[in-house]
């Protein structure tokens, strides 16, 4: 078994990953906000990369949809919800289908929509979600999502902690350099919560004061539920 | 001041970086061989991506023309000496133009070629390069060679000890994510030299028996030496 790492959804090639088991991570916010819709009752989540396809999808599917996705980290104007995973409680999305439209989230999963096995990975479903990934017995790619096509340290430091959990279970795993890095990354952010604050997208939530919405993104292993994407279909 | 660091040189933006002050590192050993082929007073370098624009620049230049470069780790057939910077002593190199044709190394110089101000950075030189981009006072882009078109931790980690010493000098300077994390990958590497064999190309090269190589690409700031690159000829 072998780990791969894709610092963005653009390095990582489809074609190649067919066969893999893949996890898609975009901790901060869209993997934890599906991940949290699906824990609360939703009945799937369908990726949108344009604001336009989302409201077109909406109109489609009529009533029991929920529009929900940003645009530089803030709600698009007009959607039912914004991108934060505490707005998707149980009262706003049970039964329904969310369409999520979010920068880098969205496009990450449309990228790998066509692999045969696609998990959503985020820090509170990661023991879930590599339990899954033991039974599964593929060689795994880590596509992270990045932020603004480039690298994201707050997904980087998610798929180290993947890495170490995966390495924790399967000790001869082999693992490609960045998961190397990433779980180095991970290790030592752990032990030092500060290393995370300077970084790009972090700090940016910070700025608009989404704290909240931050410490529920890394929160370790506290959801059982792995979702699955089929046919650009998120469901658990 | 700003540091970017790019994992690859596939990932680098030439037109962006046209201003920047950029560093191009192929620790392993392209630019390591550069430094030590000028230092040991080698006239100029010349890298070719292919062999036979190599050869094809020998033929052109004539007798005072050395023709090195590997591929896949190993001496090209028919060169005069391979990548290994321990080949070039002041008596295969002195008053000598070199052209150098590397997989990773040569590729990265010749994207970056037009950029206004670029050089080449080894951990050997490190603190050398560092004082001069403190003169330069531009933004500072830190372009990896990286692996066969691929994240490469050992450049990862030499990226991060140009950043540490960078911050060193100049503590308000702004860094990218993956500068943080390479600088953090530095760091634990000095405490953990184990962090480093189990990525790929550094035990490539343990495999092929080049540990001494390795040593000597690894020391640092034991040379004060600054090549830098123009016209995509190399001199200091």
């Amino acid at each position: 078994m072998h780990i791969d790492v894709y610092a963005t959804y653009r390095q990582a090639d489809e074609i190649k990953l067919r066969e893999h088991s893949v996890v898609v991570i975009d901790i901060l916010r869209a993997t934890t906000t599906i991940v949290e819709a699906l824990s609360n009752g939703a009945r799937s989540v369908i990726p949108a990369s344009e604001i336009d396809e989302a409201i077109e999808l909406r109109r489609v599917r009529g009533g029991q949809t929920v529009l929900a996705g940003e645009r530089n980290a803030e709600k698009i104007e007009g959607f039912d919800l914004g991108n934060s995973p505490l707005e998707f409680t149980p009262m706003a999305v049970q039964g329904k289908t969310i369409v999520l439209s979010t920068t880098n989230g969205s496009r990450a999963i449309e990228k790998v929509k066509n692999c045969d096995t696609v998990f959503i990975g985020a820090m509170r479903n990661r023991r879930a979600v590599v339990e899954q990934l033991m039974k599964e017995k593929k060689n795994i790619a880590i596509v992270c999502a990045g932020t603004e096509g480039g690298f994201s340290a707050d997904d980087i430091y998610c798929a180290g902690a993947y890495v170490m959990l995966i390495e924790e279970l399967k000790p001869d795993v082999t693992i490609c350099d960045l998961g190397i890095v990433a779980k180095n990354f991970y290790m030592q952010g752990k032990l030092n919560p500060q290393l995370l604050q300077s970084t790009k997208h972090y700090s940016k939530l910070v700025q608009l004061g989404l704290d909240m919405d931050i410490a529920f993104c890394m929160e370790e292993d506290a959801c059982a539920f792995v979702p699955q994407v089929n046919n650009l279909t998120i469901e658990i």
